[in-house]
Formats: structure tokens, C-alpha cells, sequence
């Protein structure tokens, strides 16, 4: 048994011999932030050895300067003695809490307009399903002896429209202590479950008709959203965000269900996400604004096929193996204590209904507040967040598909990537002439990255520049330090040097990094072509482009269009919905009109399966450049050098 | 601190000074027929002191002898030192099982073909809500995509006539293993909630179609009774029947309900019913078929208002307090093992709706089982148990009652009165010259007590040898050892002397003991005839009479017109039906068209509230005679002496 120190921290655990570094971190508490889960593969989970020595095999994830100073990869690093260990500052930054703001994405009021819009040009009316209604009964006589829950019963039934009424048990024996302890006046919580039936839920003694709440959540692979929402007025009157405590389990869906599969794997994942992470953001909201556990009577969640999954604690293998089956897509309302949700005992969640196992409520959420459903105008809707979902149509069609871009729109997969977190490069400029770039950080904190938006001003600007040619190689003729090769030949472009900003590394792209973003955007290029092609139609036949999701506020729809990601159309085309999965969420806590729209959307969204389009690798091989093979599809991207 | 020893079970607990031997057998385990639940006023706690000695306060219910003999009152007996003390074998024998066949009343042919007779008569189909389908499933594939459970909804909706399918979450989680493991081979159990929608509750790898189990039970104020049926054939496989093990919190519903409004006093009588009695029941008929727990999929029950509160927990206290309001009378199908029911995780229980806080789910189902709904006749319904409800109606009208007749047919608040245990004199016939009766005990053992059906042999028999008058008042210029009077004038009628016996005391029926019987059955009849009044009618407009409940198998229809507590109508218009509210649960748990009617007639039915009837004490001060004050009304029993 050996010691394994963890500094800054100044934690020690206890390790056996042979047992890896990446193992002995999550026993101390300290989630490195590995998208691959320690398998090897994503090369981040690198650690500086401070003190001792371990075991490890040579991996191409570290170069020769960065094991001259003791870097070593936790998941490839065998404990052989005591040792002490660094977390770099950007393995403990990247995890850290995100601005509300930039994952709401739109700020409250733009929501709550946007949806009173929406509902208003669409005929939706605000009904929550969940209500209350105070009571002042008549007092029980010989001649009026009905039992308690029939005089409620008969008093609802005669001041409301519905011709039934249920009452769960723990209600039932509340009731005769509430109803005589302010003399039969009384509020009952109900849920009205179709347009005939409530369903009793709460009672209380007196008026409390106005405290009625709910909570919208946005479930993201990489981070999660929430509003508390006061059910009367529709008012957000909390909200709160943080990183899906999942991701110590792989940063990705296909890692996450990966983990599922084992010993306990499953119930961990359900726990990250229920315990660790919504009920937390719960609480906080909660203290916020001084509101009860047992005041919050309804739930919202949207998240993709898999979170949801994972949310119920329902075995989510099938997702990921041919021919990709979900357990299930939607599911009615369930008893929110039954996931371990912290709210009032007999409280409601709905989950948005999920299209396919990769398209999930998170998308349907989005359609449904994008109101892309009513629209005449034929609408493209690009979810880019760990993957990329994209939906064409108008209120006719529905067409949808998703391709496995993987996270590199936020970060991973790029060896100086990040999460949009401080320190993250957001945007970059590059010199013409002297190849030198400029560049801003999220918070204007020392640069630890790149994230999404700050990738796509770096390629675009270097292509541009000409630093890169259109298959993502360096410019092997230009006289700068800040391109540079290793032993194998394989070229780098440096954003910041580590002396300059005494940084633990060099910020740099790397001609593999490159060729890794453009196969995601390439990815998501040729998904939109085929989803086109599969109505016969063009680029000139999508009339407006909404997006949204994880790749961030700060997305250069211009650089976009530079590196091929988007279709060459004129940027006013295009509109940044920032959170439309929350946004969803909301309008769907607010509003059973809204529910049943998003159950309709999700049942008539046809699905194309890319892995079986005879067109989409073509498509896809087509669009690995910059910013596409046939350069005739981005006329105002012909020569880059022209442009700027 | 002192050691109080009981015999014969040789049990020793520590008692503190001043504590009741009623507490300290109840810490023991040890249960005493005590109706009053040791209030001091039923008299039934006797215990005879063998070593040391108690406290206590003279009671009219220890005679000179028994006290001479060391007899005391447990409620009345505070602890003063170490003892020890007998537990009479009345004690322990009259909460001894009793057999199934007195409980049913029937024998099983008897009941499936009275239930499928009043259900082809009735075009009442055998439509359980409860159904398994087993399912082979197209195998998915990337043209066939669609989530597990979609799939199997699919398959559901296309072969069965429902519309809409919804799923448990502890179900959902099964699914993806449960389909996979067989081929996609898989019998889901599902439920339907009505005519559209069905909940499937479970789901099991291949064929197991035909494993369907249901529970019937009849929750009594004394005793519990229960069948397992096989849903698919209606087979009666199993049968089992239990005293209530509330009994030691009070013999009637009145005492159960002071008992709940005690500390912790609702949870005891909840658990009584639910883990101490029930459970145990279903055990024993599961061991006895080898049937599984999670085979059982959906219970019935019917029980007095009461019982049904505290089955489910609900506090009952406002039942007893004027104007006697029930917190409720009906309920949607519960979750079992919310209330702590041994069966399958996610089966399903039904209760009998009530009627009114006097007439419970027990009286709906023996009215559904009895099939006086559907008839022309007029037909009058009395269940006497331990209280007494009554129904007058047919087709076209029901109207109830429920008079506050006391445990006395059941042998309550009778000095030697007893439950119809073995070792109950049951029959009596008294010689009209030696005034010399004949007994005869249930099982033939020695003799106990008297349960109701005997007691109302003695005391027509007793009426007609000419040893009581019309008041209930012994005679007393007879000559015969049996009758005898004690210091205060009471006199009493010995049907079994200790020393011909054996047994611990003489078993006599007192002049206190007739008029508590005598005011019972003219509660009784009172009821019946103020029913009829307010139809404006009188005994000829009876065409039938039904009699259920726990007055016992054995009862002389001819002597309970004798004493006045049924009309005097020839004896082919009385039908003894056993128990019909075990029928009624099992016709319910068989069939929805026959949970619906239960519905049907519940709310159809009128009730009549007895207390504030101007006229129902006129009348039964007028019945409080034998057999009548106006002896018209008997034609039949003009002349006691000539009938015989």
C-alpha cells in the first residue's frame, strides 16, 4: 500500500500497488476531466509527478518536453511507491461552474417574450397541467353527511371543468386533520391528467393558492440548466447551472452508456445526474428565493435519448449497438420521488419525448420552442452541442437526423481543447502578415484552451491567412515561430506560448487536431446535405437557419461559413437560439398545449438513419476540407485570401 | 420491577409497580378477548392468580366464587409484587382460527356457481381487469428501429381492443434485459384502467400466460377471511381465514377508533390488519399452492367503513363523533405494497366502495353477491355481525341502514358469550317438564361459552319452557337447580355446571345478559321496520330475506322469529347467504362489469341515518320485548307454548 499526495489539493489517498493514477484521483475526490473515461484514448487526463515515480508506456498524447517535466497520463500510470502528484489548473478550471447566462443563452425576459409569442401567434394557451384551488366548504351535517373527499370532490367538480376527480393515498389521510384545522377552508394541489380527470395531489389548510411552482430543466451531456418558475405568473424567478456530474464517468454519451454497463455502473450515472447534480441546482435555486421543498409540485426535464435513460435508471446499452434500439422514447408523468428528485413527495416530472436513440426530448424541446412547427418558411435547426442533431422543415414536414460529430464543438478531441469555461480562448485573430494571432478569453483570464467558438475563428483566421490549406495542413513555407514540427513531421500552430503567459503548456493546434474538427464539421455539413437531398432540394431551398446548443453565445456564424461548417448562406439568414432545449422545458411546464404539441412533434419527426444513407459517407468525405470539396457550394468562401 | 408469569405458556415479562396485568399479558404477547380493550366494562379479561397478588378495585363482573377461586379482572388488576397468573382456556380459545367453511359459510362449488348463475343472469362478463399477453415480437433492425417499448405496445394495441398503452417505470427498466433474454419472447401482465387504456404492471421472459393470481379477502371487525383465485379459470385454490389481530385494540369498531386516536394508535391497527393478519393469510395460502409473491398481480377487499380507514391508514375518528363523516367511501385501484401487502411489487388492490360510515364495502359486496339488485321481488338483506346492517330494496330502489346492535351475536357483552370457536355451545334445546337443557358444542368440545347462534336457541327455548317472560325476566316461581339469584336479586339460567364439566366456571346466561341480547335484537328489528316505513310498507311487502354475516352457519331462522329479531315470515322466505361480502370481493376481483355494478349500487343506494329518525326509538323500545310488545305482529309465536 502506498501513498498518492494530490497537490494543490493536498489530498492522500491509499493505493495498491499497480493500481493507476486516474483511479487513485476519483477515490480522492478529484474528477480529471477525461472524455474517454480512462481508457487511453483522449489523452487528457494528464498529471505532473511532483515526487516518486510510476509505471506508465510511452503514449503519443505526451510529448518529449512535457515528460522532461514529469507529465504522465493518470489513466496510463501504474503506482509503484509513494508519490506526489499536480492537477494542471485546467483540469480543476474546466470543470467549474458555467455562466448562467451563457447556458440559458438568451436572458429571462427574452424567454418569457419569445414564449408569449410563440403561444400567442399559435393559439396556445398558458393551462399547466398543475393547479390549485382554495376551498371554503360547507361544514359537514346530519343532513349533509358525505364523506370529506366527496364534499371536495363535489366543491371541485362544481367549480371546475373536469367530471372526475382522484386523490392519491398519502392525501386521502391528510385530509380529515387539514379540512378541521381551519374549518374546512382548504387548498388542494390537483393535476389535471387529461381533459376529464384531476388527480388530487396536495392538500393544505387555508389559502396557499399562491404558492405554486415548477422547475424546467435542460439535462446536457456536458452541463445542466434549470429555472424555477412560478406556475401563476410564468415568471423565472431562479435559475441556476452547473457541469452533469456524469462527466467523471466519460464525457460522452457513447462513454457514459459504456459505464453503464458495469457493476453498479448504471446506478452511478442515475445518481451523478439525479443527486449530484439536479438536486443540487434544486436547492440552490430553492435558498435563492426561499421557497419549500414541498412547494415545487411539477418538473420539466428535456435531454437527449441517453440522459434520459440515464435520469431513469434504465439500462441504456441497446442505444449504442446496431441496430441502436432505446428502451423507450417517452413515458407519461412520472412520481418525481420515485428518480430521487428533491421536491414534494407527490410531485409530477415529464420528460420531452425523444424522437430516436439520437434524437432526443432535448431536440423536440428545441423544435417546440423554436416554433419551427408553425413556420410556412422551410427552417434548418443545427443542435450543436457533444454531437450534432439537425431537423429541417416548417409546419408541413419534420426531418431529422444526427450525426456523430463527437464533442469537438466543445473542446474534446482537441488536444488544447476546453469547455467554454474561463481561461477558454473564445476568439481568435491571425495577422496576414506577420502570422501573429490576438486572442480573448472567457473572463479575460490567463488562456488554459480552446473552446468551440475560439476553434472556429482559429481554423477559419488560419485558413484565411493561409496558415492551412484546405485540407487542414500547415503552410510548410512560412517564416514564423509560431508554427512548429515534432520528430514524426507532424506540424502545430502555437496560440500562446507557456513562458509568455506562464501557463503549465504551450496552447497550440495540431495538424490532428485539425483533421479532427474538420471531420466534425465535415460530419455535420454532409448530414445537412443528405437530409436536403432526401427532399430533392438545395441550399436554396432552406429559407432560414436557427441554432443552437452547447457550441456557444459567441459562435462566428462568418467563420463558420469560412470552415464549412454551416451552408453558404447570407448571415442574416441565421439566428442563435441559444438553450431552446430549456426553453422547451418551460413552455412545456407552463402549458398542456404545449405538452401535446411536443408529443406531436416528436411522433411526426421522420427520422433518416445516416449509418444506412447509401449518400452520407460520400457527402461526408466530400465536406472533410475547407470548406468543402466542391468549393462552387461556398461562393463567398472561394478565395479565402480575398475576403477580409 | 417485578416478574409476572403466565401459564399455561410459562411466559415471564418485567412489569413496573402499579402497572395493569392487562398491559403486562399484552407485553407478553398475550392477547385477551377483551371487546372493551381494558376499559373495565366488557368483564372479559379474567385471569385467575395462582402465586401473589394484585390491586385492584371490586367489580359486578367477579362473582363472591370466582373471586374466592382467585379470579380478578386484568384491566382492573395493578401489579404489587411478583405473580403469577392462568389464562382461562376461553381466552385462548376464542381467538383460535376458526374453520374456512363457517367463515365462507360456503363450500367453493357452491360459491363459483352462485357467482357464474347471478353472472349469466345478469350479462355480467368475466372480464378481470387483470391480464397477461404473451408476445412474439418482430426482432428490431435498422428498418425496424423503433424503442423497445413502442415495439411492444405496438404488438398490445394491435391484438387487444385498447387504445392507448402506458407503462410503470420499475417495468420500463426491466424491459431492454427481459426482451433480450428470450428472443424478444416476453407475457407482460397489464391492467386495464378503463376501456381505452391499459398499464402493463409487469413483465417475464417467455410464456407465463398461464401463472394469473388474485386474493379476494373480507376484512371483518373480528375475522379475516380470504381466497386465492386463478384468474384464468376462476378456481377457488386456496383458502384461509385469521381472527383480525386488531381484536387486542378493542372488539368493535367504536374501541378500534378510540384506539387510533391514541399515540402511534392508527399505525398499530394499520399494521394489525396489513402485516398481522393479512399477510400472514396470503403466506399460508401461497405455501400451500407453491405459488410465487409476485404471481398475486391484484387483491380485493370488502370491510365496514372502518375497517377500510384503517386498512389504508386514514385516521377514523370523525367516524364515531356526530355528524359522523367518513374521510372517505371509495377509492381508485391502490398499489399493494403502498400499504404494506405481500404480493408482486407493482400489483394492484381494490376496495368495495361504502355506502355511509355505517354501512361499508362488506354490505356493497354482499349486496352484489347476493344479486338482490337485479331482482323484481322485494328483498330485505341483514348482515349481522358485530353490528348490524340492513338493506331493503330490488332493481329499482336500495335503502340501508345500520343499527348499533353491539358484538352480542357474535357473543359479545354476553357474560358467557364467546365467537363461534370450538368449544361455543351452538344449539340448545330445553326440556319443557325438567326445565334440563341439551347442548351441543362446535367440534364437540367441551363446553366455553355461547356464540350467537346458541344464544338465540336459549333464549327462545328458554322463552318457550315458559323459564323467562316477555321481558326477558326469569321466572321465578319455578323449581329447578338451574335457575339462581345472587345477593342483589339478578337471577341467572346455568346451562353447564363447572363440576359436570370440568371447566373453569359455569356457563350461565344472566338477566343482564338477556336484556343486552334483547336490546340488540330489537335494535335489529327496530331498523327493519322503520325501513319499511319510510317505503310505507310492512312486513307483507317482503318477498325474501337474506341473511349474511357472522351470526354463523348454524342459526334456527325459527328461533330468531320466536325472540323477535326477524319478522315472522314463513321460513322458506329466509335464505342464510354465509359470507356474502367474501363473495362479493371474489365476484369483483373476477370480473370489471361486476366492480362497476359494486360501483353502481354503492352510490344507488339510500341511506337512512337511524338517529335522527323520529321514529326509530318508538319502535325499538317496542321491540326490546319477546317477541314484541305488539304480539300481532307474531302471529306465529301468539302462544310460545302451543308451537312447540
Amino acid at each position: 500500500m502506498f501513498k498518492v499526495k494530490f497537490i494543490p489539493e493536498n489530498t492522500v489517498v491509499i493505493a495498491k500497488l499497480g493500481e493507476t493514477l486516474f483511479d487513485a484521483a476519483r477515490k480522492a475526490g478529484i474528477f480529471l476531466d477525461a472524455p474517454c473515461n480512462g481508457l487511453g484514448s483522449c489523452g487528457k487526463c494528464k498529471l505532473k509527478v511532483l515526487k516518486g515515480s510510476v509505471n506508465f508506456r510511452k503514449s503519443h498524447h505526451i510529448t518529449e518536453s512535457e515528460l522532461a517535466q514529469g507529465f504522465v497520463l493518470a489513466c496510463n500510470s501504474k503506482i509503484n511507491g509513494d508519490i506526489t502528484v499536480e492537477v494542471p489548473a485546467i483540469q480543476t478550471s474546466a470543470l467549474s461552474g458555467m455562466k448562467v447566462e451563457d447556458l440559458a443563452g438568451t436572458k429571462d425576459q427574452q424567454i418569457i417574450d419569445t414564449v408569449i409569442n410563440l403561444a400567442a401567434e399559435n393559439h396556445i394557451l398558458f393551462n399547466s397541467p398543475m393547479q390549485k384551488a382554495y376551498m371554503e366548504l360547507d361544514l359537514p351535517s346530519l343532513d349533509d353527511c358525505i364523506s370529506d373527499w366527496d364534499r371536495i370532490k363535489r366543491h371541485l367538480l362544481k367549480n371546475i371543468s373536469y367530471s372526475e376527480a382522484l386523490c392519491r393515498l398519502p392525501i386521502l389521510k391528510k385530509i380529515p386533520h387539514v379540512l378541521r384545522e381551519n374549518d374546512f377552508h382548504a387548498t388542494v394541489t390537483y393535476f389535471a391528467e387529461n381533459s376529464e380527470r384531476i388527480r388530487v395531489i396536495n392538500i393544505e389548510p387555508d389559502d396557499t393558492s399562491d404558492r405554486l411552482y415548477g422547475a424546467a430543466i435542460d439535462v446536457g451531456t456536458t452541463s445542466v440548466a434549470a429555472f424555477l418558475v412560478d406556475l401563476y405568473n410564468g415568471k423565472i424567478i431562479a435559475k441556476a447551472s452547473a457541469g452533469n456530474a456524469q462527466i467523471k464517468y466519460g464525457a460522452d454519451v457513447i462513454n457514459r452508456i459504456i459505464h453503464a454497463t458495469k457493476k453498479n455502473g448504471l446506478q452511478e450515472l442515475t445518481h451523478a445526474i439525479i443527486k449530484e447534480t439536479i438536486n443540487p441546482l434544486l436547492k440552490k435555486m430553492r435558498q435563492e428565493t426561499h421557497i419549500s421543498k414541498d412547494d415545487i409540485s411539477v418538473m420539466v426535464a428535456s435531454g437527449n435519448t441517453t440522459m434520459m435513460h440515464l435520469m431513469l435508471g434504465v439500462y441504456p446499452d441497446y442505444l449504442r449497438k446496431e441496430p441502436y434500439i432505446p428502451a423507450f422514447l417517452s413515458s407519461e408523468y412520472l412520481k418525481a420521488a420515485d428518480l430521487g428528485l428533491e421536491a414534494y413527495s407527490e410531485s409530477l416530472l415529464y420528460i420531452l419525448p425523444s424522437v430516436s436513440s439520437y434524437v432526443g426530448g432535448d431536440i423536440t424541446a428545441g423544435i417546440l420552442a423554436s416554433g419551427l412547427w408553425s413556420e410556412d418558411q422551410n427552417i434548418l435547426f443545427m443542435d450543436l452541442g457533444t454531437n450534432g442533431e439537425i431537423v429541417f422543415g416548417n409546419k408541413d414536414f419534420l426531418l431529422t437526423c444526427a450525426c456523430s460529430a463527437g464533442p469537438a464543438f466543445e473542446g474534446g478531441e482537441i488536444s488544447s481543447g476546453m469547455r467554454a469555461a474561463p481561461g477558454a480562448i473564445e476568439n481568435v485573430r491571425i495577422d496576414r502578415k506577420t502570422f501573429e494571432p490576438t486572442i480573448d478569453t472567457i473572463d479575460n483570464q490567463l488562456p488554459l484552451g480552446l473552446c468551440g467558438s475560439g476553434i472556429i475563428d482559429a481554423i477559419a483566421e488560419m485558413f484565411r491567412a493561409g496558415i492551412i490549406d484546405s485540407r487542414g495542413r500547415l503552410n510548410r513555407n512560412l517564416k514564423t515561430r509560431r508554427i512548429r514540427f515534432d520528430e514524426y513531421g507532424i506540424g502545430e500552430y502555437v496560440f500562446a506560448f507557456r513562458g509568455e503567459y506562464y501557463i503549465p503548456k504551450d496552447i497550440t493546434i495540431t495538424e490532428i487536431d485539425l483533421e479532427n474538427f474538420i471531420r466534425a464539421k465535415g460530419a455535420v455539413y454532409a448530414a445537412v446535405a443528405v437530409l436536403l437531398n432526401s427532399m430533392g432540394m438545395d441550399y436554396s431551398g432552406i429559407d432560414k437557419i436557427y441554432i443552437a446548443g452547447g457550441i456557444g453565445t459567441n459562435i462566428s456564424m462568418n467563420n463558420s461559413i469560412t470552415i464549412g461548417l454551416f451552408p453558404d448562406l447570407p448571415v442574416e439568414k441565421f439566428k442563435y437560439l441559444g438553450n431552446s432545449s430549456l426553453m422547451g422545458s418551460y413552455l412545456t411546464l407552463r402549458s398542456t398545449d404545449a405538452r401535446k404539441k411536443a408529443e406531436d412533434i416528436a411522433s411526426h419527426m421522420t427520422y433518416l438513419e445516416l449509418s444506412t444513407d447509401s449518400s452520407y459517407m460520400g457527402e461526408f468525405i466530400s465536406a472533410c476540407f475547407l470548406p468543402h470539396t466542391e468549393i462552387e457550394r461556398f461562393p463567398t468562401v472561394k478565395d479565402p485570401r480575398k475576403i477580409i
